[in-house]
């Protein structure tokens, strides 16, 4: 009999071309777990699994706890399909949980809120041990500012200027509800909260508030740049290595 | 005029051969600082900045503050020769300190005490951020056995069981003062300080009290073993990924 399983999955996404599978492409996350499940649920030669996660993350992007769902036959209990995926996967995907849901249940469209954290690091040595999970900035930001210009962006709004998908058609209305932005010996660690993502968003959002926090944009000036509704007018995309999806709620 | 410097440095040594220069093999950590200090010292071709560190670490093992030294000459400040060889060694070595230090300092011969740490990890799910720094076991041991067994290991002794040189010469004789074994979430972390360690030796002793945890050895057989003098009564030597030199005290 089929059923729904919920997985809640951690990655280092630095090899991978993202979440999302591409043809021709074999290192994406979703790839890597279709041909896990496909094959552990004996389906023949052209059918497979389809893996829906709760959302895309970029290329280099990594998660803690990302939430997929996938509705498939087995006779395996929930630990021995964990078993079986952790065994098959590569080292830089771990299943942390299986369990059996709601046939309803859809890791997309269920999803209420997701927490984000972007890592930074500055500081006259090297991040050895961590290289591949931080950005290393050239100079120390002054977090305060940040936190001062992270207050103009909490609440619903048209995140257009923060969106990375220049033809998006869809609505750009997110509600971001907690920047929380955390110092810690050379680690800056900015927070994010909302009930959705845009493409990029987070690390538009990241780039532009290091821009105020190096003196390139006064805090104040965010609210004109969210209310400009202009990519242009928004800060760089910071680089993916230093963005983690932590948490989806539902 | 020649100075001699004190370094403290960082590296992951997934990718190295171990500290120790070797003929024909470029990637070792003593040679890449020292070809990197030859460089910046602008000496000619055919001489070098020999590098001392205060111990070796083997092919794999990692270092969070190895200490070495290396006389040279350079008008450059110790910051500046820090920002140097930051910048041309590779992104999985750090140099967290340079000192000028006195001419007597030899960081091997002036070592006190060093601290490593081994890493295990067990669980259902895979350790996917720090897979290169943990030892994944197959199962949990029980560390309050692993505890018993360190306490027969305290003391000066001769640890030629726990000796991975069977040709060695010299004394091997060492003082071990503590032993901790601290267990947190999916982790069990071994903490081992003494006056000196023998080649292999903390990877030896790890090894026989993960034995030990496992059940396989009595806690009260690390006395007899330890007292055996025999490579052959002890453990295998555990992998080297778990380990991390954390500190070389003076």
């Amino acid at each position: 009999m089929k059923r729904n399983y919920k997985f809640t999955i951690s990655y280092d996404g630095t090899r991978f071309f993202g979440w999302e599978r591409q043809p021709g492409k074999d290192m994406t996350i979703q790839g890597k777990l279709e041909s896990v499940l496909t094959r552990m649920a004996g389906l023949p030669e052209g059918e497979r699994v389809d893996v829906i996660g709760s959302g895309r993350t970029d290329a280099g992007v990594h998660a803690r706890a990302q939430t997929a769902n996938a509705i498939f036959d087995t006779e395996l209990s929930e630990d021995e399909i964990q078993a079986y995926m952790n065994q098959y996967l590569p080292e830089d995907i771990s299943v942390n949980e299986v369990r059996v849901c709601s046939d309803r249940f859809h890791s997309r469209y269920n999803a209420l809120g997701k927490t984000y954290r972007y890592t930074c690091w500055y500081g006259a040595s090297k991040p050895v041990f961590d290289r591949k999970y931080v950005t290393v900035l050239e100079n120390q930001p002054d977090a305060e500012k940040m936190r001062e210009a992270a207050q103009y962006l909490i609440g619903t709004h048209d995140f257009k200027s923060f969106c990375g998908n220049s033809k998006m058609k869809k609505s750009t209305v997110r509600c971001v509800d907690a920047i929380n932005i955390e110092t810690s010996g050379n680690y800056i660690r900015l927070y994010f909260h909302g009930n959705g993502f845009l493409q990029n968003m987070v690390r538009i959002l990241t780039g532009t508030l290091l821009e105020v926090g190096y003196g390139n944009i006064a805090p104040q000036e965010v609210k004109e740049i969210l209310e400009a509704c202009d990519r242009q007018k928004a800060g760089p995309t910071a680089p993916p290595e230093g963005l983690c999806l932590m948490k989806v709620d539902y």
